[in-house]
């Protein structure tokens, strides 16, 4: 069992596995209006086919790439450094925020103080940022107002998945074969434009997490009118695992493909853990802050306080966390409609909150602050993912009206949230047996006008565990097909103890499954390219493409090589 | 990689992993009306809710079994002589078969009398039946005329998941609760009655596959108002495995779930594993006998003809198939509809006709032949598994006119082989996308009057090989929610190579969810009491009886005990 005290700032470095390219493949950028937008992606190339006359070239292949430099050969990757500030500039040609002389939260500064902390810190070099007084910050603000920030425009290159090169028009008549697709509603337009990002942001329907204090991140969009993304938690326990465990999962989950990461870690040093993930992120952070806030009161819910975890927002806002996990919507009357349930309230942040209410009997103070959080939220341009709290921990407790009371009053948040021009998506469950999934969707979209939804798979049925991530795989490509914006992955490992990195990997995949799967129903205009060039392969016996063109190459060659291994056999 | 010449008949042995039972688990036997009417199940046992009171009991659950006698410990196991003879005396009373004095098929006869096949060969003490002249043996002939037989009550009961022990008022409000489903026309009685399941088989609505030449079977049904059942693939090839481990393959499939398993051997010695397999199966067995009759004409397509064909058919349904898979709809006006394809023609015995009708420019001998195969299938009760042999290789490729075609076809072939009152289900696809998965369900009740439907996933994406169960995981739940009766299960191993144990047991394992899923959200009336039972132990820490009312109780522990491995941890 590793423990934190193995793990020293002064020696800490990547993941070997992390950084290689992934095989066949290359990091390329695509250039935007201006040199500083350079949007990656990664190509897969791919070998021709043999005919009886001339070989029919195939082109290679872009993908959406979330791995960040980590896969670009020509980076230099030092843990100890952290990312690029790829959105430093962007945010200073705003001049709408300031330096400030370090961190505000006094949580922050004790930690910042505290020399026994030293060998564990990450060097941070500069010090937060915060809006000016009176300015909001965030990209909803600035989308409102016409504006189309350079990070908007590098989500649009992003998005449509650029096709650099064609093919013959009998290759392309292969590989640019798409399904019409089933939307309920979705509105998928063939070219993403910049104007289309901005318009969709200002409408509340997407929503781009990215703190100022986060620059190192490269801009994405979670909004069902864009390619459906997936979240991959990590964190540390008191029971195990360390600092660099934790950025190894960081690290490891995007090279598989996580389009955000959230650290959930209650042990200690979550701080520091927190500032080694986020400087090294290239994809959005988010938390559940009042899992800190307990640990601020030794884990005595009922001695939390509204000052208590209004510090840790604005300690965590100047770390660069992008979005925060609030459970406003477990409000004092609605935790009676548990009691009948038989799995009563499973989220950790809806319990926690349930007994500050019960034991105090007085309103969630997270819903009577709520504008308060905002005025924060602003200041950051952190944006909220409203928890559900209430949501089911079984299919026998799915849709009921503890779970329905929580939503709507989430949708009463939403236009709260608005109105301060923050932005705001929805949790969701969680369990759900498949017939009932859609009905989570549609009221979603009814009671929050639309704002992004960001679910638990759902897992349709509790019989597996040990197979969670397929249970909930299934519920989570129906819903990403019903309009789900976001897919919060589950491990192997849930409800039985913590991932490890190979149970990251299987989560990852699983959930880029559907995800995709639910682009291809939706009919996003790229989706069905790299199923057309992998089905191609396939029939052409291009065994080294079909391998490559997959979420997992190593694993597909691996199960070849397993029973096959001869290299005749792949060329076959 | 084992070859056959290390099996020997004379030390032949049971895999030892097959023969535990599972953990806090117990076989028991439910009588019918009749003694020899023993109906098995697994009885889970559960300890009691620690209160501040009064622990409260938690009774015990009983689950479909389909793991045979290998997990009864009273049993002898002993794969030299084969299982009991579980149906002999049903078949014996209703008079209508007659012993014939050995194998009449001319290839059956050359292998029983081969004296180099010896060491191998099953010591088979009795010879074949077959109906006598003039008489009809299939369960739909017996349901036509107003017969309960013995399977059909001995089906009732097993369907019904009989609850033998009920707990407390409090207790059952919780595992009794029940979402209403939503069943797109299935109709799931609350209680299954032998008359049901008489009408549902006399209606073409649902089958019994058990050949009279494989009376070792615990009779099962296949139908959309029953529990959903998936089926598991096994098979030897030239490449690799020996007759030991298809037939370990066979017990592990059983043993986690498998309600049925297809023999799809290419290689060496086929006849002689079929036996093996055919004799120590609880469950029925399926083949492609296209693939032996391509063996015995040296893998020449075009070689096959209507008489190497008929004389596989009786040999194998001498040895006991239960249904056999055949591609009749492959016609040849419908083969040119594939070549635009972006993966032409999957099926293995699809393909094999499509170059047979092409070569001959001939229409298909298994669709001129129809009838006679029909006469074929009622003299040994051999049901129908109508092949898709144009089912699309790609989500590219589904739902299209190829694939229409043939199923309208497949719905003719239904009418006719009604009209001998010859059993049938209709195989389907395959590789759709979830937004198309509907109307492949929807098609088949149409075109085929709501004979059962069989799929083979579907997959909802091509880019993940090696995670090809999880890809066709979500269509076979969504396609079992919406009427399919029958889920072939699909291994990583899939489009890679062949499957081990643990791919067999994974494959095994990812259908039960989907079908288990699907039966929920059908509102199946016994299905959604084993998620409440896991539920409830879950939210009362009793961490055993989680383990052990899941489908896998020893991953779960496994994985539990990995990061929690104190015994403290799982009673906490």
């Amino acid at each position: 069992m590793a423990t934190t005290h193995h793990f020293l700032a002064e020696t800490a470095h990547v993941d070997d596995a992390a950084v290689h390219a992934l095989p066949g493949s290359r990091k390329i950028y695509a250039e935007g209006s201006r040199e500083d937008i350079r949007v990656p992606f990664r190509e897969i190339s791919l070998s021709p086919t043999k005919t009886s006359g001339t070989d029919e070239e195939n082109p290679p292949l872009l993908v959406y790439d979330t791995s960040g430099p980590y896969t670009d050969p020509d980076a230099d990757i030092d843990l100890r450094k952290g990312l690029p500030e790829l959105r430093r500039r962007w945010i200073d040609e705003r001049d709408d925020t300031e330096w400030l002389d370090g961190p505000t939260s006094e949580y922050g500064r004790r930690r910042a103080n505290d020399p026994m902390l030293a060998p564990l810190r990450f060097d941070l070099t500069r010090t937060p940022r915060r809006a000016k007084s009176g300015r909001n910050v965030t990209q909803l603000h600035y989308a409102r107002q016409g504006i189309i920030t350079p990070e908007m425009e590098f989500i649009a290159i992003r998005e449509n998945q650029r096709r650099q090169a064609l093919g013959s028009d009998e290759v392309e008549r292969i590989l640019g074969h798409q399904h019409a697709g089933q939307g309920f509603g979705a509105k998928l337009p063939e070219e993403i434009t910049p104007e289309f990002v901005r318009r969709e942001v200002a409408e509340g329907r997407a929503i781009i997490p990215n703190n100022i204090n986060h620059p190192e991140t490269e801009p994405m969009i979670i909004g069902r009118n864009f390619l459906v993304k997936i979240n991959g938690n990590l964190g540390n326990s008191a029971v195990t695992s360390s600092i660099e465990e934790e950025v190894d999962k960081m690290t490891w989950g995007i090279r598989w493909g996580a389009d955000t990461i959230m650290d959930l870690s209650t042990g200690q040093n979550i701080h520091e853990t927190r500032e080694w993930i986020i400087r090294n992120s290239p994809v959005p952070i988010g938390t559940v802050p009042i899992y800190q806030a307990l640990e601020k009161v030794n884990g005595v819910a009922e001695d939390l306080t509204w000052e208590v975890f209004r510090d840790t927002l604005i300690e965590q806002a100047e770390q660069g966390v992008d979005y925060f996990t609030i459970h406003a919507g477990v409000r004092l009357p609605f935790v009676p409609l548990s009691a009948d349930r038989v799995t009563g309230i499973v989220s950790r942040g809806g319990s926690i909150m349930a007994k500050w209410c019960l034991f105090h009997h007085e309103e969630s103070f997270l819903y009577t602050h709520f504008e308060d959080i905002c005025e924060i939220m602003k200041a950051y341009d952190v944006a909220f993912s409203l928890g559900d709290g209430l949501r089911p921990g079984s299919v026998a407790d799915a849709n009921d009206e503890a779970q329905m009371a929580e939503l709507r009053t989430l949708g009463e948040l939403t236009k709260v949230a608005w109105k301060h021009d923050v932005q705001v998506m929805i949790e969701g469950p969680g369990h759900v047996p498949m017939h009932l999934v859609k009905e989570n969707m549609d009221k979603q979209l009814e009671y929050c006008d639309e704002a992004p939804f960001y679910t638990l798979g759902p897992l349709v049925t509790d019989i597996a565990p040990g197979y969670d991530h397929i249970t909930s795989g299934i519920g989570a490509a129906m819903i990403g097909w019903y309009g789900c914006a976001m897919l919060c992955y589950v491990t192997p490992k849930e409800h039985l103890g913590l991932p490890n990195k190979d149970d990251v990997k299987t989560g990852i995949i699983t959930y880029k499954i559907a995800a995709h799967a639910a682009d291809l129903a939706k009919g996003h205009p790229a989706a069905q390219r790299r199923d057309n060039a992998l089905s191609k392969a396939r029939f052409e016996f291009r065994w080294e493409d079909q391998f490559n063109l997959g979420l997992d190459p190593d694993t597909a060659r691996a199960y070849h090589d397993e029973t096959l291994p001869k290299d005749s056999a792949k060329v076959a």
